[in-house]
């Protein structure tokens, strides 16, 4: 099971502290996504749709705990019970708001992704099938979750050379 | 950009002809996801959560093509303007429904993926971020969408021996 790059997200946000947790937490932030040529032709009526999931790797998360504190709470869980960047398939998962498409280029809104990311699918964001409203959230229901918080801090970044925070 | 197999897929589908299109067309549908053991401690408050996204390597789908008629239409779109298995980087994405955890165990309804299907990743399914009712949808809003298609046919199902149909 080998992923292969698709294309790549321009985004305003160079470094973990500060970005988004999630779109619905990302106000009027927008970005590109550059799809590489050799598959522009992927793209067709896509732009008939006001939203997209971008499935993306995570490219500059640390290595995964099965116990994290994740950016809304105090305590830890369960990895699969949170959305945290450091995963054992460190695949991201986004619900972008799209606005336009230019050749290669997709201008997207709401916009929670780090700058440089690998692409490695988009798929069209379908109300009927992905949209499931009051459904029962666990520890994020709880007197406990910190609702005031909208951007991630650098607990989970890789620390690189090649990163500078 | 490796991936790592961390469960499998027990379902009542061993074929693609058959299988619901989107769990929103599978019913009572109920099978198991089996997590590997060394990956249980990740699952975690996960209880807590009445859906999850579902993470899975298409193992089954034929290679893609940029240009594919989906299931639910009679002309082709761009590869990423639809939901087909069969994609450059094959990830699937099901929002199930969870009913109880038990161990290594989940029990889950409203399934729409092949028996055997290798997971890669549990994520809780958040209303609040997750849930757009009412997005403009392409292709799938027009009046010649075959909403009555429920289930796949073996359009792109990988012809193998190991695999008889």
């Amino acid at each position: 099971m080998q992923l292969k790059q698709i294309g790549v997200i321009h985004s305003p946000f160079f470094k973990a502290t500060g970005t988004p947790v999630q779109p619905v937490c990302a106000g009027g932030t927008e970005g590109r996504i550059e799809i590489f040529d050799s598959y522009v032709a992927g793209l067709q009526d896509l732009d008939g749709f006001q939203r997209i999931w971008v499935l993306f790797w995570c490219h500059r998360a640390r290595r995964p705990k099965l116990k994290v504190v994740p950016f809304r709470d105090t305590v830890a869980h369960g990895l699969f019970a949170t959305r945290v960047p450091s995963r054992l398939n460190p695949i991201g998962l986004s619900a972008l708001r799209l606005f336009e498409i230019s050749g290669n280029s997709l201008h997207v809104g709401e916009l929670d992704i780090l700058d440089g990311t690998p692409v490695l699918d988009i798929k069209p964001y379908v109300s009927q099938y992905d949209s499931y409203p009051a459904q029962r959230c666990g520890w994020l229901d709880g007197d406990r979750t910190r609702r005031e918080v909208v951007a991630a801090d650098n607990r989970l970044e890789l620390v690189s050379a090649h990163f500078p925070r």
